[in-house]
């Protein structure tokens, strides 16, 4: 806590090619590919001080500071990245990329098919995390990084950072792993499938190929998000925010927006549905369904993190009903019984699934402590 | 638990037309209203041993028995209601009825608006708690019914039993008052509002106007009993039921089932649709919403509950989380603060909300022995 807090600045957006074929674990193949990533601080001669940082459902590759002459475009993880910060930019060399499949530069359901001429829409192929980490892969080849000295990542991006550990045991130092889950509950992949239906069955949707009809399936994805953000906060969190205020006054004994709550979620469902794809978003809540690396094992997490070499810490918030703290436990528990290096903070918190995205004291200092231990393995004894 | 359990047998719904005009807690006036019921066992000579039941969301009026040549429609409660069940249909009159505003045969938005020859549609006023009592008040009038022993509801029907003993303290001697709360969180009303824009959004819906397009608003109702479904049930619940259970045994890779618990929440979504109205349900929402007594007393709910008289049997369950057992906590607190006679049961159970539906040995024990009290006062001593 030395040094004094500020931002990476002006950042600027990269993009890597790929343009060998990729198959993913669907059997699907895309000819060629594209990632879209930014870099903030300086790699060291030795190439061992990178970070990468994985995103979550609607995350992207602009992770901390902001775009040349527009200050408002921040990163989405600009509190925890940057010179002084947790993940401090004057060490490390970090990492952010929009995963394939994304809306936000990288090959996604909205680009050109090649060999259709149109955008992919619903011919992209469903993507798993075990395809993202692979595709991560290349773009760490592709800038002469062997080995992380960490990858770090919260909810669906805790599961990319988990998955590197076991496919790539030799290629990640450090795991940090943030208010995320071995696996789904029924419970989640039931809100996931509500979100789908949603977007699934908005007449603008047409079975994915909306592009062509120049709509977009905004109902639904409103839906979509105004049911993820009740997920992402706590009950706690709702009342003390916004109780049952009304916002008029009084009631209104109409379907308008009566409550505040209501506003709160249909502004955030209407901001949302305005910028998000609609297939990215049906992706992305596959890929958090399907992670489960305990089912190549016969439901035994403990055989599949056998492999794993990295050290770990992982992170949970109390009031996390999505990814609950006994998730985070049930992981804790595979790497001990594999007699691996993991750490465990359970962060009392009040504000649910998005405190991993939050400045929160006692976490941060955590993340701070655990990464100034990974600076120091850096400075002593360079990589392993 | 003498007397071996027995269902009501054939019951038959009858309809009471009552010609004055009806105003609404909002304002607006319907000119005439019916409500469907049906009743079980014999209303003795002084008419004391009267019991209304009070639906639920998507409940009606037939709650015990079923219809002659259709064994399987049997009513939504009949394990609770019967001769020698918890509430006794050999001691007991039992009253159900179709809430003002519902679709099962009581006036609501897809009855005729006499004014204008076209079904109500958009035109039904918005219903309360309150109205709901005062039109189940002027049935129980009809039937010369001056004071029930006792009103039962759970969830949305507890809200109207709890409602009974605020605005009619002389006309009811115990309230049974089961998985209920004093009012919606912001959490809850958050899920509502998403059910509702699901509706709201769906082209079919024609602002409420569907009746006269001859369409019906499925896919935003089946996104509704969809989200519904996920928070009557509990997270164990639906872990113990479906796990991560796969239906082909493989990962399909497409937006098609694949889970156990995505062709569960489909079929009930599409099931839903196929029955329900889309307006009703609104209606239902916007009364869960609205619920909360305590509003008019500055938010004090002790102040609220000073006009009750009755006795009160509160019960909930422990893996409820739509109306958390503390929800029930706040009840009998203002209860015994008003030094009223209250009995609590937290019920253990795993099936989360739905557990007030179901058969559970422990809550139907609780229930007996409340009835069978309220039973002995009325052979020793007759009506209060």
């Amino acid at each position: 806590m030395a040094n004094a807090e500020a931002s990476v600045g002006i950042v600027e957006a990269q993009k890597a090619a790929f343009e060998a074929p990729f198959t993913f674990r669907s059997g699907a193949v895309l000819p060629r590919f594209e990632l879209v990533y930014e870099t903030y601080g300086t790699l060291n001669a030795d190439k061992s001080n990178a970070i990468l940082v994985c995103h979550a459902l609607s995350g992207h590759h602009h992770v901390a500071g902001h775009y040349a002459g527009d200050p408002k475009s921040v990163g989405w993880w600009d509190n925890m990245i940057g010179p002084g910060k947790p993940v401090d930019t004057n060490k490390f060399f970090v990492i952010g990329l929009n995963n394939l499949g994304g809306c936000h530069g990288s090959t996604g359901p909205s680009s050109l098919n090649p060999q259709s001429g149109k955008p992919y829409g619903a011919d992209f192929p469903v993507v798993t995390v075990d395809d993202w980490v692979e595709s991560q892969a290349l773009l760490a080849d592709r800038l002469g990084i062997r080995q992380f000295a960490a990858i770090i990542g919260g909810s669906l991006g805790g599961m990319q950072a988990l998955q590197w550990a076991l496919a790539y045991p030799e290629r990640v130092r450090h795991v940090l792993a943030i208010a995320t889950a071995p696996h789904l509950t029924a419970e989640n992949i039931a809100f996931n499938d509500v979100a789908r239906n949603a977007i699934l069955t908005d007449p603008d949707f047409h079975g994915g190929n909306f592009y062509e009809h120049n709509v977009v399936p905004k109902r639904g994805l409103r839906l979509a998000r105004m049911l993820g953000h009740i997920t992402y906060l706590s009950d706690n969190a709702m009342a003390d925010k916004f109780g049952r205020s009304l916002r008029a006054g009084k009631l209104g004994y109409t379907y308008d927006i009566e409550f505040e709550i209501e506003s709160y979620l249909r502004y955030q469902g209407d901001k949302f549905a305005n910028l998000f794809d609609a297939n990215t978003y049906l992706l992305m809540t596959k890929a958090l369904d399907y992670f489960d690396p305990a089912r190549a094992f016969d439901g035994d997490l403990d055989r599949a993190f056998a492999a794993a070499r990295a050290d770990f810490l992982v992170v949970s918030f109390t009031s996390d009903w999505r990814f609950a703290p006994d998730r985070s436990r049930e992981i804790v528990q595979a790497l001990l019984h594999n007699r691996l290096n993991a750490s465990y903070a359970e962060i009392t918190s009040t504000h649910g699934h998005d405190s991993f995205l939050m400045r929160h004291a006692h976490y941060h200092d955590v993340m701070r402590a655990y990464m100034d231990r990974i600076a120091a393995e850096l400075a002593g004894e360079g990589p392993a």
